[in-house]
């Protein structure tokens, strides 16, 4: 690699601490080797033998040097300023680098106790790697000092930003390598220094790896010329510091120089930020563009092929070591560069004088609170929801918007912990479109770039995070929960497919932490979807997507939970819920237009209790006797069409016996063995019938009903209607007339599968063909729905 | 807006021509207001009254007028220089603009001969917009001259780029809005000038549209200065040149000037390229910045607020124009104000010296047989893929990586087509790595940056392209495909949940083409997910998603199809198939470990030809009777296990009879009626039974076997086994065992599921329990699995 001489490079290392920061340095990189090859004889002090060596060699080097070089540079500057800071790796693969640090200053043994420091621990540590029963290859949860696992890449720099949103005392150093810096995510994730506020959030300092190349391939970046890197840097609003070069005494040099450049730049920004009181325009912040071999320190040539500072040095740069004895040798001569025997006391403990480069107690980025967020959380303050509640005497009759409700809550809930700052609502420029406006009383858009006069609700210091990227709201929100805060995301459902690969992640990694009693619970993601897939008439077929309920049921189901409320008190009810929980992830899909309202708060409150429930004022069976169909529906627009159903039936077919049922928690349809909201059979029985036909309207894609009730008796009977993937720009009731999810096809459903109901039941079933073919003729003439629909109103008075 | 007066703007348009081209403007302006409001009286020439006002106005007015402005210049350079061009419309909700355009130069009529170009088709133009039985709001595949749906934001300038990929001579115009430009796909679409050759590629002209807002807030880059903007741009590679103002007569000299600049600058890089034929360095392609009042030239104030350039403007501007006269007034003073007298002549026809201004036949945007992709494209050119097969003769004992012999055949298909330079394959850096390194015999990857003497595999005019970013590479795949090409991309499996909404709207753009007869069919979009779920031991949890594939079944049956071959030769068979079909997406999940082979070529053929069916040499029923238990597989390792578990109840319980079922096409399992590719019931009830217990071993999350079958007769019988999300880093043998699709417990579920097989069948329940505990600890003490796993080999001879 050619060294690139920097202008006026300052020595601000004496001998001594550069050769101590040489020796942590290769301390961490001789124990990262060791975890991806050993499993016996850590410290080398026999032979390399065969058995030494595990029989299966999975890791990543490759990124790991560079990585343990950052770590080490950052715990000086921690050490030297008390400067709380937690280390975010791109480059999750390069778990060894990470977990060899975390051991280094101790934490590791304080998490881990059987991992001790000493050969016996080291052996342990070597072996557990990457081994069955052991840990993960990669930076993942049972990692002290992460919340990143790194493994699909492209969140780091927004986790980042995540975590330093509302902690003004803490730095995010940020390493993305430079595979992930071509993803879209990460692209746009350096935009997120519009949002950073220096007097109320910390600072993030990434640091981009140019290590060069990907699994089998350059980099984008690091063929850039260096004149376009800089102006990308300095375009997206930041001011670049490069490292570069392979000599490792410059290096330390260097990096050493540009650590303290950066770090006082921070704090110059932070302080006149905060001596002022406010910002007149965005900062420039620093940020670290270090250009280093893959590699770095390792074999050179493998077989005569190139592997140092080129893709071969990626994962396990020699392959056979442990049956090919000329690659044992150059794995044994390779550990023993580093000298272990200068950085390892005899019992195998890191040698004094290195240990007291480490920072100590929660400064250790591995143990540095703000990684297990939970240790950190404060509950909400939340306020009395009844208070926000609609007033529903006579079902149906009063029309509101649901979102509109929430927005009070928020409002609310914006309020009550505004002291704290722990809660944040994200969304892509939607949150007043979506009818959350009122949280826009007591806060706004956060917006660091000039504001004009005639703009309204953006500010400095607003808590809405609102950006055209979901990616962003995403990864934004996932930082800020897991450094122990709370938030909501609120999304058109469609555009919620956007992060599915990123809601697979933080479910993976809610996952695994419910096992580990160290790491403490987080607030729960929380999500509302709305302009949803029935109310995208206007915008057409591509924003019509109810699929991400189904994504989101293939994960375990401890962590998630879908809820899909009828109405505004229901939704307060389910809002007030989901804000309390921890450790899942909660979707609410509810609707934005003004709907009818069918249950008083207290009627809500009991409703979801349950998850589900017979609409008693709503059914027409006698007591005592079984109903003829049963009506059910999930979602606001299906509650809607199925009550217009059950109307129309009533009246064309009194003698109908019609049982209504409502569900809003969808979990509650699975047997409680496979989710802990499931209810009993017992129960399912009494509210579906073991025997009576079951129409079903469903908010999303049909199927997910069978799915969840497939093991209750009564599954046979139950007969779907959702969304099939019909739609187009047309009207509200046209597009469940589509999908067939509208009134007359639930009613026409009904007398089909209750037995016909003969002549009256062929007439009732006349007119409801008649009403589709009216309604048919009458949207393609008049552009909007029959009056009859628009005006519908549920007509019993109730009790 | 401030006017940005730009250094020696010159005059390039006579005033002749300027007018004219300013009145075309109008016309298109006129034409795009009329589909938002009107649905009669489409010249005014009656006074405006509230019947001629659409009773639901739904529409995006914003971003409209610049995109009439940029067409009408480009409409300039096509005709003076018979460019041929394309026009991607990133801000696809400015739907009105594009549609206007097209019936201007009279494309529209021609595809839609009831939309007359007289008063009349003007009044059917207006009212079919956002209509019900009309066309959607948004630019849709009904609109002619697009590829490119622009609902979701993020995808406009990667597939501008894809389109633009081996087509030498077509310039893809790319408007990008300041919203789509936040997000992440569209950050990194920038780099895909690094590969773009400027040989045999066309050329990209993205042209970035700053018009301040999104629905609600300002957009990032419209706040960014001037100075960082041109940095970032001048960073992404690009030269920007700056078109701003709020003047029309200026903003016409002003963008005619860029565009001939653009334009000139484009040739002088493709003929010094094409000179030299080869190229030295990437060149700096120009780009647009246009910065233009959002909702130009449309109300400035409504009811005393703010509109032209404010996000007021972005949809209805003004919203009760039929309700309220004022509005309505305000409305035809806006309409008038194009003056439509000077536009169409008496009966509604554009005038000649205005239809002058359109290029003609062909070089219309809106005609360009590029954007008709199916008209273009040629089939491929296929290889016999008997002489790649590989030769079984007695099952399981040839070992092999299936991709690999993938790889041969796309080498051959790259090979054969090669001249024509219609086929690419894309994959996030892992073509080799996933085992298809054998196309590398024949081409490269592209590489528009530095070359290093000893990089691998790179090239300028290479046909692999490969970015470690999912959304570039189905985007580009994407464009390609839809511009008449084919293509394959390879992924990991559990991230091509990057792109899942990606897929989504492709799929939605495939299902409503299948419905129009001028849309010709395009090529299949093909994926191999390969490193799948299985196989991810050494990278852990967060590798290990199967999900993909539930969420394309929930798009239309006609469109998905999803293959699960067992072996090679019927990922060959398979691999041959998808490359010829067309308008379908195909998903391929396949390993690419070496794995038994289980079917010769001729068996792989007429197993891949029904989709599913019994493997005879496998079962040991004899002939007339009926099994005691169905033990079927979808998926490789799957099949594994489930023939590894068919030998043990062979040799444990050989009284038992066990019948043997492979699925490669899962979409067999379904009914005839709810997929093409669905067998009979006839048929599924002799291969599975009506009432036998059937074992099945699924490669994804079990659930979808059940939804597949569920209306089948023997449904209820069927017990499943696939991932149900346990996994970290650990052996492959061990991942289906945390799983429980190994063979010990799929020999389980089949000895208890077919009732017990009293003593004999609890001793070899005892068995199977003994090795799993045997496995469980050797894995731990050794790293890898026991020999007998390792070593298991199907035993019976066949026949």
């Amino acid at each position: 690699m050619e060294q690139i001489t920097p202008d006026g490079a300052r020595n601000i290392l004496a001998p001594e601490e550069l050769d101590l920061m040489n020796r942590y340095w290769q301390a961490a990189n001789y124990l990262s080797v060791g975890q991806i090859y050993l499993m016996n004889n850590p410290l080398l002090k026999e032979p390399l033998a065969e058995e030494d060596v595990k029989p299966r060699l999975l890791g990543h080097w490759g990124t790991t040097p560079g990585l343990n070089f950052i770590y080490v540079h950052l715990n000086r500057i921690i050490k030297k300023y008390d400067a709380s800071t937690i280390y975010i790796c791109g480059p999750g693969h390069g778990g060894p680098g990470l977990v060899a640090n975390a051991y280094l200053d101790g934490t590791y043994t304080e998490v881990y106790p059987e991992i001790t420091e000493d050969t016996e621990g080291m052996q342990k540590l070597f072996k557990q790697f990457s081994f069955p029963g052991g840990i993960p290859s990669h930076v993942a949860p049972e990692t002290p000092g992460s919340i990143h696992e790194g493994g699909e890449l492209g969140y780091a720099l927004v986790h980042a930003f995540g975590a330093a949103y509302d902690n003004p005392d803490l730095i995010v150093a940020c390493v993305v390598g430079d595979g992930e810096a071509e993803t879209g995510p990460l692209a746009a994730s350096w935009h997120s220094n519009k949002f950073l506020n220096p007097i109320n959030d910390g600072a993030v300092l990434p640091i981009l790896h140019l290590n060069g190349y990907k699994i089998a391939n350059p980099t984008l970046m690091a063929r850039m010329s260096k004149k376009d890197l800089t102006d990308l840097f300095q375009g997206y609003g930041y001011e670049p510091f490069y490292v570069e070069g392979d000599d490792p005494e410059y290096m330390h040099q260097r990096m050493a120089e540009v650590m303290e450049e950066c770090y006082a730049r921070i704090r110059e920004i932070q302080s006149e930020a905060r001596a002022e009181g406010t910002v007149y325009e965005m900062p420039r912040w620093p940020m670290i563009i270090l250009r280093s071999p893959k590699g770095w320190t390792g074999p050179k040539f493998v077989d005569n092929k190139k592997v140092e500072d080129f893709w071969r040095s990626h994962q396990v740069p020699i392959s056979e070591a442990r049956q090919n004895a000329d690659h044992r040798s150059q794995l044994e001569d390779w550990l023993k560069s580093y000298g272990p025997e200068k950085l390892f006391d005899e019992n195998g403990r890191l040698i004094p004088e290195l240990k007291a480069l480490a920072p100590e107690g929660d400064l250790r980025m591995s143990a540095n609170p703000h990684t297990n967020g939970g240790v950190l959380r404060k509950e909400l303050k939340m306020p009395d929801f009844r208070e926000l509640a609609v007033d529903v005497t006579q079902p149906g009759a009063v029309m509101t918007s649901a979102t509109k409700r929430l927005g009070m809550l928020l409002r609310e809930v914006m309020k009550l912990n505004a002291e704290e700052r722990n809660f944040r609502l994200m969304g892509p420029d939607e949150t007043a479109s979506n009818r959350l406006q009122d949280v826009f009383e007591v806060t706004d858009r956060v917006w660091m770039a000039d504001i004009l006069d005639y703009d309204e609700g953006v500010a400095r210091d607003g808590r809405v995070m609102e950006v055209l990227s979901e990616h962003l709201c995403q990864g934004w929100l996932e930082g800020y929960l897991l450094t122990g805060r709370h938030g909501l995301f609120s999304c058109y459902e469609a555009f919620i497919h956007i992060i599915d690969s990123m809601f697979n992640q933080h479910a993976k990694w809610l996952k695994t932490t419910q096992h580990m009693a160290w790491r403490k619970p987080i607030s729960s993601l929380n999500y509302l979807l709305t302009s949803h897939v029935w109310r995208q008439d206007h915008n057409g077929f591509s924003h019509q997507d109810p699929g991400f309920i189904d994504h989101v049921v293939n994960k375990k189901a401890d962590v998630v939970r879908t809820y899909f409320p009828p109405d505004a008190n229901t939704l307060l009810v389910v809002g007030d819920h989901i804000l309390r929980t921890y450790n899942r992830v909660n979707v609410i899909v509810a609707g934005k237009q003004p709907q009818p309202q069918w249950l008083s708060i207290e009627e809500a409150i009991v409703h979801c209790d349950t998850g589900l429930g017979e609409w008693k004022w709503a059914s027409n069976v006698p007591e005592g006797e079984e109903p003829d169909v049963v009506m059910a529906a999930a979602g606001d627009v299906p509650t809607l069409e199925m009550m217009a159903a059950v109307d129309i039936l009533r009246q064309k077919l009194p003698e109908m016996k019609v049982k209504v049922v409502n569900v809003v928690d969808l979990m509650a349809l699975q047997p409680k063995e496979e989710h802990p909201h499931g209810i009993r059979d017992v129960d399912f029985d009494a509210l579906f019938t073991e025997n009576k036909p079951v129409i079903f309207a469903y908010h999303g894609y049909p199927w997910l009903i069978h799915r969840l009730a497939y093991r209750r008796h009564n599954h046979n009977n139950i007969h779907v209607r959702g969304y099939v993937e019909e739609g187009t720009t047309t009207t509200p009731f046209d597009m469940v007339v589509q999908n067939r999810l509208d009134r007359y096809h639930l009613a026409m459903d009904a007398i089909e599968r209750a037995g016909g109901f003969g002549e009256r039941g062929a007439a009732a079933l006349n007119y409801l063909k008649e009403m589709r073919a009216k309604h048919h003729d009458y949207v393609r003439e008049h552009g909007q729905d029959m009056p009859e629909i628009l005006d519908w109103k549920w007509p019993y008075p109730k009790g």
